[in-house]
């Protein structure tokens, strides 16, 4: 559990109440908040905190971390710390089973995006009931094909469904980041905002929603998810795809060739992923 | 039945066969083309002979009241006015039963929207085939959540399906208005037209389908419909829903603070309906 | 099969395997890349091949004829031609058949659009995998039930999924001529590029996909069909419908009128063939 490597002064997800009605949850895990299995831990606590709370109405998920939103799992943690973690209460695998409850809350989440939201990033972005991107600042991307790999966390359910299964399958496959105007052309997000204007278009959204009746809220979402949310059943295979894509030579030898480059470490490799899942080779 | 509080010139929903195979409907409530008890009973009538006459191709809703096409139900006529509706041929009540035959009539419906479609209005507009919208005139909005109730017409179950469940809950749950450049954006309507072109396009249109043939319409519509359209089972708890939530306090406490400040009357509360509900305070 | 009448010094649709993992398929049939029987058998051998092959891992459909990318069905061509060929594995008729497969086969589908993809071009497009349109110079429709015909190649089960109902009707029953921006906004395509720059997008695109692993690429897309993607019992219908209507008066009449205009010749009634339908009159 010690990572001297990556000793920065703080490594957190903080929860903030800032209103009884109205959480923020902030990912602080520099230098470009990777998420692994300490996080899925944390993180499932959080939703469980949002399941169980009577008043809270409104959760916004954003990060301190300047250039990334939350990127991709921590492939330098080691397996058993995540094949450790027992599967939720949903039955799915912990990170599929914590994103699936979000969605299901009776409580409206909100991604403001700014910087990368990769991979987990993207996930946790689709499984919020709303995403809000900086336009200059936001990446969206999927990563994972490019580097022979499956998206585990619920975008193949997720993607079609809000935009159709033809952009699904080009971010899916070309694998390649996609920034905040073509993010809002594609309905990957509600909306990409002036980066100036992100956090007070954010903010007055939520507290709008705060001060209206938790009832009337959490019926017209339960509604909303008749016919619009993936079954569970649906979410399941992804995660089993990807545990067994990591398996395979092809995505080893791809992880390995980033990690050469400079992967898991502030820089260009994390910066433009995209880019150099480009470079690898067939 | 006689409401010398709104004693206007007329009050009427009018059916123009402009040709045999052309119909408009026009709302002429005014001051802001409330929609209740006489209007579901009016408009009931209209859909019957749109389903049986066997020239009609093609219809289109618009309003002949300036600022609104139409606005929400009207909380102010006696409960048993609407609650003594008989449910129509599907089973359904009403208001919903009608807005699913419009939607599966052998009839193409077009919704031209300038000024407000707010509550009931959005619903016709979503259970008609098209949706154009005045760029600079018209507003879309579900309000309902503002003011402690549950939509009751389809919007859950037809909104995502337009523009995915990310935007369809910040539609519902934002409860706010929605201008023709982002109902356009957002798959709200087909196509936002500058307001002094949208007459003219929609009968261009109207008529151009008019000229068809009606079987290769009627098939093709249906065609569309087999995964399209949602099944009746999923718009039957919405009216429900709203039912019960127009029985919690949360609502009644909110309608009575709209009533206070306006609401059924020309003026600011009807007008920026989405800005005052954002004023009632939790 | 001779057909002098148009005896043009190529009619092929060509396959060139550019690498062992990326292929293109050109469709060169002046003058206006008419599809008929002939054009189903070709097209089936490619897509057995793509499905057979055991590395190519991206497939490009282009075309050869300035302003064509595929039109319409050839109404010319003897009905026997088109009635003699057998079912597919699928148990569709040929047609739908191929263009089920080629949704399902393990190999990523590209459609690089300039010129008109009316009728079956459209079909093909959209049972591609993802459509690139030339912003300036393609033109995407389904004309048929102007002529008084139902598609019948898919794409009342595929629109809706991509730009939603209302769009989709609109596509459908204007039967009119969608260019290059428009298909954008309704997500017809997934985008529109300048068309200096389409060859060079979809190029690009194409070889980053074939350098990443086939199994991953299988694997997701398998993932994201699996609520994406219309059952073949949706699609069956279709083709159904369409034969139907091609034996009925209203259809006859239409086509002839469109004949004696100039159809399925060079000239303005090809290139302008929304235009056309609109002028025939009810």
């Amino acid at each position: 559990m010690n990572r001297p490597e990556r000793a920065f002064p703080r490594q957190e997800i903080r929860l903030e109440r800032r209103l009884p009605t109205y959480w923020r949850v902030t990912f602080d895990l520099p230098p470009v908040n990777i998420f692994g299995p300490r996080e899925t831990l944390r993180l499932g606590e959080i939703i469980t905190a949002i399941e169980q709370d009577e008043q809270v109405k409104v959760v916004v998920f954003d990060s301190a971390v300047d250039g990334f939103f939350i990127t991709h799992y921590d492939f330098l943690a080691p397996l058993e710390e995540s094949a450790n973690i027992p599967p939720g209460p949903t039955g799915l695998q912990a990170l599929p089973d914590m994103l699936v409850r979000l969605s299901k809350a009776p409580v409206v989440s909100i991604a403001s995006i700014r910087g990368r939201a990769t991979g987990v990033g993207s996930e946790l972005a689709l499984a919020s009931d709303m995403r809000f991107a900086s336009r200059e600042k936001a990446i969206l991307s999927q990563w994972e094909v490019g580097a022979g790999l499956v998206p585990g966390g619920g975008p193949m359910a997720r993607l079609p469904r809000l935009m159709g299964r033809g952009r699904a399958l080009e971010v899916l496959l070309s694998a390649d980041d996609i920034n905040g105007d073509l993010a809002e052309r594609y309905g990957y997000v509600n909306r990409s905002i002036p980066d100036a204007e992100l956090d007070g278009f954010v903010d007055a959204l939520a507290m709008r929603i705060a001060s209206f009746d938790k009832q009337a809220i959490a019926d017209t979402k339960q509604l909303v998810d008749v016919a619009s949310l993936p079954r569970d059943s649906e979410i399941k295979p992804e995660w089993d795809a990807f545990i067994a894509a990591l398996g395979r030579p092809a995505s080893q030898k791809r992880i390995k060739a980033l990690m050469d480059r400079g992967f898991h470490r502030a820089g260009d490799v994390e910066n433009r992923l995209g880019f150099y899942v480009g470079q690898l080779g067939s």
